[in-house]
């Protein structure tokens, strides 16, 4: 059986990339690799839309968010961490690990933080907020955050704005320095069609200004140390050769497209989904006006049994979507639309939608899915 | 040119692994990549010859190094590490980056550490060391410590045995529980045969002990969180599938060779390259008690310019060795024999080898390294 990821990360892999990663290895201290490291670094650039520095680390996501906490902040400093997710609770964890200050600004899942709740913490007469810890997809509800008026908000500020685009980057807009985002940390397997094992972080100047001021210790995730290696077009460790090899052709793809061609085909692929899904009756998780173009999360409805659908769509059709996270499990199912995934994955997909629901007794009008995502997708 | 890496790390991926590499990618939450995992985490038991846990991350073996200093260990306590080139001096630059006390014991290049030059430290009077770093092939040199002996002297003691093995393991002996070794790490891209983007810790029951203690940060290589995604087959943040995948692969060619066989012809393929560099007066920088059987370093002869040496090899043979680091830089080579060498390189390297230091005016028997070698690896 074939199988069609629909997954938040990893996204299924296009076939030249796979062919570029079964290619014997080069060694990276070499001008060979020196030159594959600079254009992907320069084509990073174009997909953060940053003039600042962009770094690669060999690491899950996770690994970028920690190196913003670890070089940007000592202890005992305060931040704020807005919460409306599993991600947006992974920026607390992460400060509290290093004995950050952490005030919490908690959204209910399914909605999108009001800068508003942001402003007045940071206009308060006492604020002393190093940073604020954002999230541009949170993947785990299916909303987004409005980082461009959070950017707003704090580029006249001494606080620095710190953005997780793990899941975003490539697949909605995030204007790095346009938005004022000091730090934008984002992973190879979502919107950039890799395979998971890279990450990536790009630094401001404002940003740099809070670095050389830090005291949590860091190594491998040393900023400063990327960026000496960098500024000789190395990296301070062995990296992850065949993922960076396969980063440039990804990100070579994504320049040959166009960021905004890429963002209105993933919001018209949204739309289709969402439109479809509603049209047999099932609800979106998120609301209305921050939901999310790269992933929709849909409530299972009632008396369906969630994670039997999730499985039959995968066991029995290869069909990859994902459950709900922690206490959304059973609860909803997400199906993404980011990365390499086309129109026809989309009416794949919603067509094995409707045979599992259907076979799990959820009364609708068959067909009417792929009526309402083909009339949008044409 | 078809290229031949003779380097340590990377070293050769075998065309069955590049194949694994260009299969489309699956999902990590699902019982396909939990078998998946759970098998290579039992051979990678087997490769380290421990029955503790072995915990895989995505990154470098760097990362690694860093989780066992940031997971042991708390600010202030009080370490002794062994530096006898630039992966010794690694260990006591993460334990400064965390504020731990560092005692250095450090070995001229190219000979190993004395044991009884660390029993000395451990059995003064307020002898409070927390643990002892060290390294089992100093890949920078092309030496070997004792661990065994190293191991044997703090057995029954508190003080906890890190070892460095990222270019050792599967290549030459190192039997972590006979031998004591509480915390093993290793890498992807040397004797493992994979592109670069793992690495690897063993964690014995003696450093859980300190573990529990820790007062270090950290979040991205907490040895907990690991330990309690992995009790349910899982990893706490999104693994680097496919080099996992390929990981599954190496380990089970490795199992079916064996490692007592491994260690044979990895070992008769040092004796051989040493001996042929030897035949034609090339001096080894290692000294004889302390050879590494992963790694030869050579010293370059005078009035030949070492680092054109390697350059022409590379460039015009396609035969990737590698040259000195730091200080050591021009003044040795190093031929690596470690991962997916096979007898037909060895000659291979030395045949360019012959050419090129006669094409830089090198005086000496030609084809004498060839039958020396052949004599050997018959």
């Amino acid at each position: 059986m074939k199988n069609y990821l629909l997954t938040p990360g990893p996204t299924p892999i296009p076939p030249k990339i796979l062919e570029i990663l079964a290619e014997p290895i080069i060694h990276h201290r070499t001008p060979q690799f020196r030159k594959i490291l600079k254009e992907a670094t320069e084509d990073l650039k174009y997909t953060f839309q940053t003039k600042s520095d962009v770094f690669i680390f060999s690491s899950s996501g996770t690994g970028a968010m920690e190196a913003a906490v670890a070089n940007l902040l000592s202890p005992n400093d305060t931040v704020i961490t807005i919460e409306a997710g599993k991600f947006g609770e992974r920026w607390t964890e992460i400060c509290k690990a290093y004995k950050i200050n952490t005030e919490v600004i908690k959204v209910e899942g399914g909605r999108s933080v009001e800068p508003e709740m942001i402003e007045s913490k940071i206009k308060a007469q006492d604020s002393k907020f190093k940073a604020v810890f954002t999230t541009l997809c949170e993947t785990s509800t299916g909303t987004t955050h409005n980082i461009k008026a959070i950017g707003e908000l704090l580029k006249d500020t001494d606080t620095v704005l710190v953005t997780d685009a793990v899941s975003g980057l490539g697949v909605i807009p995030l204007e790095t320095d346009n938005w004022s985002c000091d730090v934008v940390v984002a992973g190879s397997q979502k919107g950039l069609m890799l395979p998971p094992g890279l990450s990536f972080i790009s630094v401001s100047q404002k940003a740099w200004n809070l670095i050389k001021d830090s005291k949590s210790p860091k190594y491998y995730f040393d900023l400063s140390k990327a960026k000496k290696a960098s500024d000789k077009t190395d990296t301070p460790f062995t990296p992850a050769i065949s993922l960076v090899i396969a980063l440039r052709e990804s990100l070579k793809m994504i320049r040959e497209e166009g960021l905004e061609k890429r963002f209105e085909r993933y919001k018209k692929m949204a739309e289709a989904v969402k439109r479809a899904v509603t049209s047999i009756g099932l609800e979106l998780f998120a609301e209305k006006n921050c939901q999310s173009d790269a992933i929709t999360a849909i409530k299972v409805p009632e008396n369906i049994d969630g994670e039997k659908l999730v499985k039959t769509m995968r066991e029995k059709y290869g069909i990859w979507v994902a459950e709900g996270q922690a206490e959304l499990k059973g609860k909803i199912f997400r199906i993404a639309h980011m990365g390499y995934i086309r129109e026809k994955d989309i009416i794949r997909c919603l067509s094995v939608l409707e045979k599992v629901l259907h076979s799990l007794g959820y009364k609708f009008k068959r067909g009417e899915t792929i009526k309402v995502a083909r009339a949008i997708l044409k």
